[in-house]
């Protein structure tokens, strides 16, 4: 009698990048993994990262990670060096497995997950995986989609490449417990929030760990729980839903209105 | 002898956003739904809406509305109230179940379906399918991303929440039997046309209906069936493709022409 | 003993328009073909060809058109006489199937493939096909998702319409062999990397083929094999993804530095 095949889940392929939407660079690697896998289904994380901000990269795929379905596989391509002899690398966390250039695009996530395993792929798996002839300017489609549409049909890290440690990515998240880490910008949102790398413990009010912060000469304490709890005009701090400190402005850009950006130094005062 | 499943047709959720796509919010929300619904299948109809405006999204929903396909969910979230004491909606059309924040985005659809029944969600549902500890700045991937997985998967408005009466969505468009409701702009298009809240009756020359508009001090007369026909540098009528007044100008941005945005009010001369 | 139905792959429809991600306009294109082809799954290439460059579309179309999987429909809409008395075509290739309006749109795609037969869909089929009441503004909806839906789901392009010559596509690369063909660019992308006509054979040294080429007064000599090989600040020569000459400036654009465009027109010594 012949045995019921499981229902196999379509498998998830979640995409960052930093090729915008406007050229066929996206559109192209779908097809080179829907030739490969024809049930593949995308989740696009964003194409919008700045050209070659590779922490811009970093820090939106760990904004995501969590939230991404449980076995998926993450395509991330923030990619300056691509041509050059830059590895590439396959990190398989508790829940995904992420292929990216070996640029640093992986530390926010491998810095939360430190038993997270990286494997280096073999060129011999390359050359049988790539697209035939590939370019030295295009790594995305010719490389990385191939890998991604191995790896989300089944194959497993260890078949297509060999453990590989890669260097410690240190902590980014502020904290008192972390004075070595510097209190920045981390991203401006698309409401224009400030989202600061200063970690707040959940269930608490902001007061109990910061009691103000200031960026430039503008200082902020007044915190909120929602955005519309601000006053007209004022920069309150409020607990994004990363967990991050976020300094905002209600119905407007704080960006703007502090000219605030990615990477700008933030002062805090701790509680 | 088993009794074969009827095949089912992958459900459909349909997202509008003001969350824009270069941030993970997008991906998040999708994320959550399909860990939940695997086989959920999206249709994107903009992410674009400008932060925090209401009345934009209103209008691109009731412009696709008719053309999703029956049954289809339609996750909508444009929530400058995100985390205040705001009611969430579940509305049900004869084609459509919609979820969004009960802020007025549902408005436009509502007009148009009189009979449409909506449901709030009770406390006991929201506690039940959402994430564990919700954030209080991000409900689309906490609360309405669950809400819209469990209606797509076939949960009944019933089941998630109770009845209930919003006040009358009253009537937007602008026609000779409703001198209540002012002309105006209601939208820039992608092309710089401009999108007025004028019905035109299908099948009728548009002068059978207006004579001409004003915005501003530019008058408008000359009909148009077809972009293409309308001579150089001229504003032109044409009937739009939801039976809405346009005025455009042939291969340029009318908005920028006319110098007229989406709320800028048209007068009319009727037939 | 029942034969084993075969598992049919999900219907591929690849998307290329100018249409922009903030209208209703492209979602309402998926929604009617999934009413007709629940099953259809979507590539968007682009839908950000700027309004009415069909050219611009034309090379999009082109360099993504080799990737895109076996047997796909390209839905193609960029279409400034939307309303006249345009004609449509359906474009068979070896691999692929294209719809779009008459109007050049697939005239790169066609000049590489010119055993590509080309088929006008008769008006029976047209309104047999179509949404009721078409309007005369938006045939990629009324129009066009329809019929790519009714061809995804396995109609033949003889049925829907006769066969058409459509006047010869010329070529559009310029070689030493192809006098006639004015180098220039073709389209600036995400990275402001000017993206010439100019066809480089693959497997050889850039210089083998081209010595020199200038834009405006700025001479560009100097190839690379790989973007981060450039000195800084200097424009390089690069064979790019799709076998064209690109002239790039590392971690910067291009377009911007040498001020050119889409369209600017460059000289070329050959070698």
């Amino acid at each position: 009698m012949p045995r019921r095949a499981a229902i196999r889940r379509p498998p998830v392929i979640a995409l960052l990048t930093d090729f915008g939407l406007s050229d066929h660079f996206v559109g192209v690697m779908k097809g080179v993994i829907v030739q490969r896998l024809p049930d593949a289904r995308f989740i696009d994380i964003t194409h919008a990262v700045e050209p070659g901000r590779i922490r811009q990269g970093a820090f939106t795929l760990w904004n995501a990670a969590s939230y991404l379905p449980e076995g998926s596989v993450v395509l991330a391509v923030v990619d300056p060096g691509v041509g050059t002899d830059r590895g590439i690398s396959i990190l398989r966390t508790g829940r995904l497995t992420f292929v990216a250039p070996e640029n640093g695009l992986l530390d926010l996530v491998r810095s939360d997950d430190p038993r997270a395993t990286a494997f280096r792929p073999t060129s011999r798996t390359i050359s049988r995986l790539s697209l035939p002839d590939p370019s030295s300017t295009f790594h995305g489609r010719d490389i990385f989609a191939p890998l991604a549409a191995s790896l989300a049909g089944g194959q497993r890290a260890e078949r297509l490449g060999t453990r590989t440690r890669l260097p410690e990515a240190g902590p980014w998240r502020a904290t008192p417990a972390a004075p070595a880490v510097a209190p920045e910008i981390m991203s401006v949102d698309r409401f224009g929030n400030l989202i600061t790398n200063i970690a707040l413990p959940g269930g608490r009010e902001i007061h109990r760990t910061v009691r103000m912060v200031s960026i430039g000469k503008i200082m902020v304490s007044q915190a909120i729980r929602a955005y519309d709890e601000a006053p007209e005009n004022t920069p309150c701090l409020i607990r994004g839903s990363s967990g991050l400190l976020e300094v905002v402005v209600r119905g407007r850009s704080a960006s703007v209105l502090l000219g605030a950006h990615d990477r700008t130094p933030v002062r805090v005062v701790w509680t």
